[in-house]
């Protein structure tokens, strides 16, 4: 098991990641507030591993809640948020009982936020069982919900006690959902580690086959990355925080122009990540070379790298209400190199015209 | 005018207080990150300051969104909550647009939770328009919707930028609002300020009649309690703020239990801290002479001190939703003395039987 420390002064927590930590309720015992938890995970997560994981919370002395809910991104809403907070009251959870996050990336948002206002907030704990919310979305606490007309709009910035990603739950993932991960690790070389991205272009067969040792590092190193930015600046007010959005203005705007669900958010960050590329060696930051390199890996990883066609004005229109625009305008995280990422709201419309002509007509 | 800070560190804010705030934009125009903010107010209030407010922050080079919402504690739910997100998304409004809160305190309460969410969180000025508003929910940053089950339930702690609070705006208070926010004046006194509480007694009459310079000095008093209770326990963690919610446990079962909006918070407070004073005396802290003044100075304040009869079971399944509950507990505020509160678990059946039964049969 390796540990990593989210340095956030009183709101500092670890990460643990390893094989059957799910096992070692220890690891969560020691950060609960009560001997009592609300268990939320969905209807793919529960039939592998929640009557284990209960079993285990009550060999430790811990009662658990359980609270199934559908699964797919387009059921990250109020609805499902609502039906939470109705479980919760149902069985009088009280501002001492956590909330456990046991799934992928739905499941971790939509409970953080659950965590962040039920009670005006209570405690939780992220339990990631996807190769993306092991990387990404577990760490840091950022919480959402979907609005229909965007992305992750409704939410809070609320940390978990812990975060304990066992890497055996990867063995039961769809390969889409294995790809959909990888485009978040590959991220992290692009925007800040370059030696990383290097070393992903020499082990991404690997990690598609699932080559236990290979994924463990790729996400140690991913969690490394994250929790050095996200401590550096967790509320996104630097920008630096911002730089982790690579690819994500595109990929929200795919996502809610296709409806929720349809791509799964990694797949739309590959195929965002090949338009920022494009804008960026529009603009003479890459080259043709790097771009093929991006392209190439994706492409490896089984990851889409042309975006569908919504149409230039749906994709301006979806990417005016993305979250870091400021003054009317569009905030663009771009590429100054392969491994360092730069955010502007400094793109030519015809720079931007050009890029979303090439990545969609390449379809 | 008068101001008083919150002093929570890097979320500290002033809390201004005086007659004709509303025409000084200048105490807010400092604290916005933008020269556009969203006002959302409802069909009462917007008639009465909306039109010259907008046009005050015009004159300030600020332009604004209005949000107009409907009137009354039963909308202050998801429904029109999720008015507000679609009204911001609708606007583009961005991270650095504030939302102004411009009435009493449900607008107060819906707006500060919508500013805490909205992109994860946007900047917010509370403007009250009420007495309660101005007295109590206003400062402090609590920020909640209600659901279905209890008061409240959903929400977050969210500290505005600044508070304004205009008292000309008390002029067109329905006489019912003035005393719902005599009942939140008084709790002070009889929470921590034994010499507020003597000169309430010796005041009430003026207050009712709306004595300008009086309520004024209530309001900075009020507030310069509440201000210190806020800032020694932002969060409810060390037990000193569920202080504030003498009268509380009671009175958001009456609420729920009637209904929102059929009694006005700041009556079932006043009827709810009768009952606590019941428990106290029950219990040996405080004496029957204690109790009538308690009475006597609501009576003269033109609020209930008797409660509804819900029925015994139903007050208790209602209390056991508290947010003070902890093991399975009901943690009750009760008076050690009249000018102190302290906050207990231990509060046998039959004395909370009795105090009920005497405070429902005296209807």
């Amino acid at each position: 098991m390796q540990t990593l420390d989210v340095a956030l002064g009183e709101r500092a927590y670890p990460i643990h990641i390893g094989a059957g930590l799910l096992a070692q309720v220890s690891l969560l015992l020691r950060h609960l507030p009560q001997k009592r938890v609300a268990v939320v995970t969905n209807t793919t997560i529960a039939p592998l591993y929640l009557d284990a994981f209960v079993a285990t919370l009550a060999a430790g002395g811990v009662s658990a809640v359980p609270i199934v809910l559908p699964d797919g991104e387009e059921t990250k809403d109020w609805t499902t948020l609502n039906a939470v907070f109705d479980a919760l009251l149902a069985h009088r959870c009280e501002r001492k009982t956590a909330l456990v996050a046991l799934g992928g990336g739905v499941i971790g948002d939509l409970t953080g936020f659950a965590a962040a206002t039920y009670l005006r907030g209570v405690p939780y704990v992220q339990v990631p069982t996807t190769l993306l919310a092991q990387v990404d979305s577990s760490v840091g606490g950022k919480t959402a919900i979907n609005h229909p007309r965007g992305k992750n709009m409704i939410g809070a910035f609320y940390q978990p006690l812990v975060v304990l990603a066992d890497t055996d739950t990867l063995r039961t993932l769809d390969q889409r959902e294995v790809a959909a991960g990888l485009a978040e690790v590959i991220k992290y070389g692009l925007i800040r580690d370059l030696p990383f991205f290097e070393w992903l272009e020499r082990n991404i067969d690997a990690l598609v086959a699932r080559d236990a040792e290979k994924l463990a590092y790729a996400i140690e190193r991913s969690c490394a990355n994250k929790a050095a930015v996200v401590a550096a600046d967790e509320r996104e007010e630097t920008g630096e925080r911002a730089l982790l959005n690579l690819g994500h203005t595109f990929g929200h705007a795919i996502e809610t122009g296709l409806g929720y669900g349809n791509w799964l958010h990694g797949e739309a960050v590959a195929a965002g990540t090949v338009i920022a590329a494009r804008v960026s060696q529009q603009m003479g930051f890459i080259g043709a070379g790097d771009v093929e390199r991006i392209v190439r890996i994706f492409e490896r990883a089984r990851l889409p790298v042309t975006a569908p066609d919504l149409g230039h004005d749906r994709y301006r229109a979806l990417m005016g209400l993305d979250k870091k625009v400021e003054g009317g305008k569009i905030r663009f995280i771009l590429l100054r190199r392969l491994g360092e990422a730069f955010m502007t709201a400094d793109v030519a419309p015809q720079t931007l015209e050009t890029a979303l002509t090439q990545s969609v007509t390449n379809a």
